[in-house]
Protein backbone atom coordinates (compact mmCIF):
# COMPACT_ATOMS: atom_id res chain seq x y z
CA UNK A 1 0.00 0.00 0.00
CA UNK A 2 1.07 3.31 -1.28
CA UNK A 3 2.19 6.02 2.22
CA UNK A 4 0.01 8.80 2.34
CA UNK A 5 2.01 11.86 2.42
CA UNK A 6 1.99 14.08 5.25
CA UNK A 7 3.34 17.10 4.40
CA UNK A 8 4.52 19.52 1.14
CA UNK A 9 8.14 18.67 -0.51
CA UNK A 10 9.66 21.82 0.08
CA UNK A 11 10.73 23.39 -2.78
CA UNK A 12 12.48 27.14 -3.90
CA UNK A 13 10.18 29.81 -4.72
CA UNK A 14 11.34 29.47 -8.56
CA UNK A 15 10.85 25.84 -8.57
CA UNK A 16 7.08 26.45 -7.76
CA UNK A 17 6.48 29.19 -10.17
CA UNK A 18 8.29 26.53 -12.63
CA UNK A 19 5.72 23.71 -11.44
CA UNK A 20 3.32 25.13 -11.30
CA UNK A 21 3.13 26.96 -14.50
CA UNK A 22 4.24 23.94 -16.62
CA UNK A 23 0.95 21.89 -15.10
CA UNK A 24 -1.15 24.78 -15.84
CA UNK A 25 0.23 25.07 -19.48
CA UNK A 26 -0.34 21.49 -19.91
CA UNK A 27 -3.38 21.20 -18.97
CA UNK A 28 -4.80 24.39 -20.82
CA UNK A 29 -2.95 22.19 -23.46
CA UNK A 30 -5.22 19.24 -23.26
CA UNK A 31 -8.32 21.62 -22.40
CA UNK A 32 -8.13 23.23 -25.83
CA UNK A 33 -7.55 19.56 -27.40
CA UNK A 34 -10.95 18.71 -25.48
CA UNK A 35 -12.58 21.49 -26.75
CA UNK A 36 -11.59 20.87 -30.28
CA UNK A 37 -13.66 17.47 -30.20
CA UNK A 38 -16.65 19.42 -27.85
CA UNK A 39 -18.01 22.80 -29.19
CA UNK A 40 -19.10 23.51 -25.32
CA UNK A 41 -16.28 24.02 -23.39
CA UNK A 42 -14.26 26.96 -23.07
CA UNK A 43 -11.05 27.60 -22.10
CA UNK A 44 -9.12 30.69 -20.56
CA UNK A 45 -5.99 31.10 -18.91
CA UNK A 46 -4.64 34.05 -17.44
CA UNK A 47 -2.82 35.87 -15.23
CA UNK A 48 -2.42 32.56 -13.63
CA UNK A 49 -5.68 31.93 -13.32
CA UNK A 50 -7.48 28.78 -15.55
CA UNK A 51 -11.02 29.10 -16.76
CA UNK A 52 -12.70 25.97 -17.85
CA UNK A 53 -16.50 26.61 -18.60
CA UNK A 54 -18.37 23.43 -19.76
CA UNK A 55 -21.48 24.40 -22.09
CA UNK A 56 -24.30 24.10 -19.04
CA UNK A 57 -21.80 26.93 -17.70
CA UNK A 58 -20.16 24.61 -14.49
CA UNK A 59 -17.28 26.68 -14.28
CA UNK A 60 -13.66 25.12 -13.44
CA UNK A 61 -11.17 27.36 -11.84
CA UNK A 62 -8.16 27.02 -11.28
CA UNK A 63 -5.75 29.16 -9.68
CA UNK A 64 -1.70 29.79 -8.30
CA UNK A 65 -1.16 30.51 -4.38
CA UNK A 66 1.80 31.91 -4.58
CA UNK A 67 2.41 32.49 -0.92
CA UNK A 68 1.98 28.71 0.39
CA UNK A 69 2.91 27.08 -2.97
CA UNK A 70 -0.38 25.67 -3.80
CA UNK A 71 -2.82 25.38 -6.58
CA UNK A 72 -6.10 25.67 -5.63
CA UNK A 73 -9.38 24.21 -7.40
CA UNK A 74 -12.87 24.87 -7.36
CA UNK A 75 -14.86 22.14 -9.02
CA UNK A 76 -18.70 22.25 -9.69
CA UNK A 77 -18.62 18.43 -9.46
CA UNK A 78 -16.38 18.32 -6.41
CA UNK A 79 -16.24 21.48 -4.52
CA UNK A 80 -12.53 23.44 -3.32
CA UNK A 81 -9.48 21.81 -2.96
CA UNK A 82 -5.93 22.88 -2.27
CA UNK A 83 -2.94 20.99 -4.13
CA UNK A 84 0.56 20.37 -2.41
CA UNK A 85 3.60 19.72 -4.51
CA UNK A 86 4.53 16.23 -3.29
CA UNK A 87 7.82 14.33 -4.54
CA UNK A 88 7.15 10.36 -5.07
CA UNK A 89 8.73 8.40 -2.13
CA UNK A 90 8.21 11.65 0.12
CA UNK A 91 5.57 9.65 2.41
CA UNK A 92 8.11 8.21 4.42
CA UNK A 93 10.52 11.73 5.04
CA UNK A 94 13.21 10.49 1.78
CA UNK A 95 15.33 12.84 0.44
CA UNK A 96 14.12 14.87 -2.44
CA UNK A 97 15.22 12.84 -5.22
CA UNK A 98 14.29 12.18 -8.89
CA UNK A 99 12.17 15.55 -8.78
CA UNK A 100 9.43 13.89 -9.94
CA UNK A 101 5.67 14.30 -8.11
CA UNK A 102 2.57 15.57 -8.05
CA UNK A 103 0.07 17.90 -6.77
CA UNK A 104 -1.17 16.19 -3.71
CA UNK A 105 -4.85 16.72 -1.66
CA UNK A 106 -3.04 16.08 1.26
CA UNK A 107 -6.31 15.38 3.41
CA UNK A 108 -7.01 11.94 1.23
CA UNK A 109 -3.89 11.73 -0.94
CA UNK A 110 -5.74 11.86 -4.12
CA UNK A 111 -3.75 14.09 -7.20
CA UNK A 112 -5.28 17.00 -8.93
CA UNK A 113 -4.10 14.75 -12.36
CA UNK A 114 -6.30 12.15 -11.08
CA UNK A 115 -9.39 14.45 -10.36
CA UNK A 116 -8.76 16.01 -13.95
CA UNK A 117 -9.17 12.76 -15.32
CA UNK A 118 -12.08 11.53 -13.77
CA UNK A 119 -14.03 14.78 -14.21
CA UNK A 120 -13.16 16.01 -17.11
CA UNK A 121 -11.41 13.13 -19.04
CA UNK A 122 -7.93 14.91 -19.62
CA UNK A 123 -4.16 13.55 -18.93
CA UNK A 124 -1.96 15.98 -17.65
CA UNK A 125 1.84 14.41 -18.41
CA UNK A 126 3.48 17.63 -17.16
CA UNK A 127 4.04 16.27 -13.46
CA UNK A 128 7.56 15.36 -12.85
CA UNK A 129 8.85 15.98 -16.01
CA UNK A 130 11.04 18.61 -14.49
CA UNK A 131 13.97 18.11 -12.03
CA UNK B 1 -31.90 40.14 16.03
CA UNK B 2 -31.67 39.05 12.39
CA UNK B 3 -32.94 36.12 10.88
CA UNK B 4 -30.27 33.89 9.47
CA UNK B 5 -31.22 32.86 5.90
CA UNK B 6 -31.89 29.54 5.72
CA UNK B 7 -31.85 29.20 1.69
CA UNK B 8 -31.59 30.91 -1.68
CA UNK B 9 -34.45 33.35 -2.14
CA UNK B 10 -35.89 31.82 -5.90
CA UNK B 11 -34.65 33.70 -8.98
CA UNK B 12 -34.60 32.71 -12.33
CA UNK B 13 -31.65 32.33 -14.85
CA UNK B 14 -31.99 35.74 -16.24
CA UNK B 15 -32.20 37.55 -12.89
CA UNK B 16 -29.00 35.04 -11.77
CA UNK B 17 -27.14 36.21 -14.92
CA UNK B 18 -28.08 39.47 -14.43
CA UNK B 19 -27.08 40.09 -10.62
CA UNK B 20 -23.91 38.46 -10.66
CA UNK B 21 -22.88 39.81 -13.56
CA UNK B 22 -23.76 43.52 -12.07
CA UNK B 23 -22.12 42.10 -8.93
CA UNK B 24 -18.92 41.42 -10.53
CA UNK B 25 -18.96 44.00 -12.84
CA UNK B 26 -18.92 46.73 -10.01
CA UNK B 27 -16.09 44.86 -7.66
CA UNK B 28 -14.31 45.28 -10.79
CA UNK B 29 -14.81 49.07 -11.09
CA UNK B 30 -13.92 49.16 -6.89
CA UNK B 31 -10.79 47.10 -7.16
CA UNK B 32 -9.97 49.26 -10.36
CA UNK B 33 -10.16 51.90 -8.08
CA UNK B 34 -7.90 50.62 -5.62
CA UNK B 35 -5.25 49.83 -8.07
CA UNK B 36 -4.58 53.12 -8.98
CA UNK B 37 -3.88 53.82 -5.56
CA UNK B 38 -1.91 51.10 -4.75
CA UNK B 39 0.45 49.71 -7.46
CA UNK B 40 0.57 45.85 -6.21
CA UNK B 41 -2.68 44.42 -7.27
CA UNK B 42 -3.86 43.03 -10.72
CA UNK B 43 -7.45 43.19 -11.53
CA UNK B 44 -8.23 40.84 -14.29
CA UNK B 45 -12.43 39.76 -15.58
CA UNK B 46 -12.98 37.41 -18.20
CA UNK B 47 -15.52 35.16 -18.80
CA UNK B 48 -17.08 34.94 -15.75
CA UNK B 49 -13.94 35.05 -13.81
CA UNK B 50 -12.56 38.14 -11.49
CA UNK B 51 -8.82 37.26 -10.60
CA UNK B 52 -7.66 39.93 -8.37
CA UNK B 53 -3.81 39.08 -7.41
CA UNK B 54 -2.17 41.11 -4.67
CA UNK B 55 1.64 42.14 -4.88
CA UNK B 56 3.02 39.29 -2.91
CA UNK B 57 0.80 36.84 -4.96
CA UNK B 58 -2.27 36.10 -3.16
CA UNK B 59 -4.89 35.59 -5.15
CA UNK B 60 -8.57 35.86 -5.07
CA UNK B 61 -10.95 34.38 -7.61
CA UNK B 62 -14.64 35.20 -7.87
CA UNK B 63 -16.47 33.11 -10.40
CA UNK B 64 -19.86 32.10 -11.20
CA UNK B 65 -21.49 29.25 -11.06
CA UNK B 66 -25.12 29.27 -13.13
CA UNK B 67 -26.09 25.78 -12.51
CA UNK B 68 -27.01 26.46 -8.79
CA UNK B 69 -27.01 30.24 -9.36
CA UNK B 70 -24.36 31.22 -6.85
CA UNK B 71 -20.84 33.04 -6.69
CA UNK B 72 -17.78 30.98 -5.71
CA UNK B 73 -15.31 32.95 -3.83
CA UNK B 74 -11.63 31.38 -3.51
CA UNK B 75 -10.15 33.94 -0.54
CA UNK B 76 -5.90 33.23 0.00
CA UNK B 77 -6.93 34.72 3.91
CA UNK B 78 -10.56 32.41 4.43
CA UNK B 79 -10.41 30.36 1.86
CA UNK B 80 -13.57 29.00 -0.47
CA UNK B 81 -17.14 29.98 0.13
CA UNK B 82 -20.14 30.13 -2.26
CA UNK B 83 -22.62 32.41 -2.06
CA UNK B 84 -26.35 32.65 -2.35
CA UNK B 85 -28.57 35.49 -4.06
CA UNK B 86 -31.57 36.26 -0.78
CA UNK B 87 -33.39 38.89 -0.45
CA UNK B 88 -33.58 40.92 2.11
CA UNK B 89 -36.35 39.61 4.96
CA UNK B 90 -36.25 35.91 3.45
CA UNK B 91 -35.41 34.57 6.39
CA UNK B 92 -38.89 34.56 7.53
CA UNK B 93 -39.88 33.11 4.07
CA UNK B 94 -41.69 35.79 3.49
CA UNK B 95 -42.64 36.79 -0.07
CA UNK B 96 -40.25 38.25 -2.38
CA UNK B 97 -40.41 41.77 -2.39
CA UNK B 98 -37.98 44.78 -3.39
CA UNK B 99 -35.46 42.43 -4.98
CA UNK B 100 -32.91 44.22 -2.67
CA UNK B 101 -30.77 41.12 -1.32
CA UNK B 102 -27.39 40.42 -0.70
CA UNK B 103 -24.72 36.74 -1.77
CA UNK B 104 -24.62 34.77 1.38
CA UNK B 105 -22.99 32.55 2.53
CA UNK B 106 -25.54 30.06 4.14
CA UNK B 107 -23.77 28.48 6.67
CA UNK B 108 -23.07 31.81 8.63
CA UNK B 109 -25.22 34.53 7.02
CA UNK B 110 -22.51 36.58 6.26
CA UNK B 111 -22.36 38.04 3.44
CA UNK B 112 -19.94 38.28 0.16
CA UNK B 113 -19.77 42.42 0.37
CA UNK B 114 -18.95 42.01 4.25
CA UNK B 115 -16.23 39.66 3.29
CA UNK B 116 -15.20 41.79 0.85
CA UNK B 117 -15.04 45.02 3.04
CA UNK B 118 -12.96 43.08 5.30
CA UNK B 119 -10.83 41.86 3.59
CA UNK B 120 -9.80 43.90 0.08
CA UNK B 121 -11.74 46.99 1.96
CA UNK B 122 -14.07 47.13 -1.56
CA UNK B 123 -17.23 47.92 -1.13
CA UNK B 124 -19.56 46.57 -4.00
CA UNK B 125 -23.05 48.88 -3.68
CA UNK B 126 -24.43 46.73 -6.75
CA UNK B 127 -26.85 44.74 -4.42
CA UNK B 128 -30.28 45.27 -4.68
CA UNK B 129 -30.21 48.30 -7.06
CA UNK B 130 -31.61 46.17 -9.44
CA UNK B 131 -35.12 44.93 -9.39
Amino acid sequence: AKTRPQQPSPQTDEEYAERSELFLEDLVDRLEDLAEQRADIEVEYSAGVLNCRLGDGRTYVLNKQPPNKQIWLSSPVSGPKRYDWVVEGEGMNEKQGSGRGSWIYLRDGSSLTELLKEELEVTVDAEGSQG
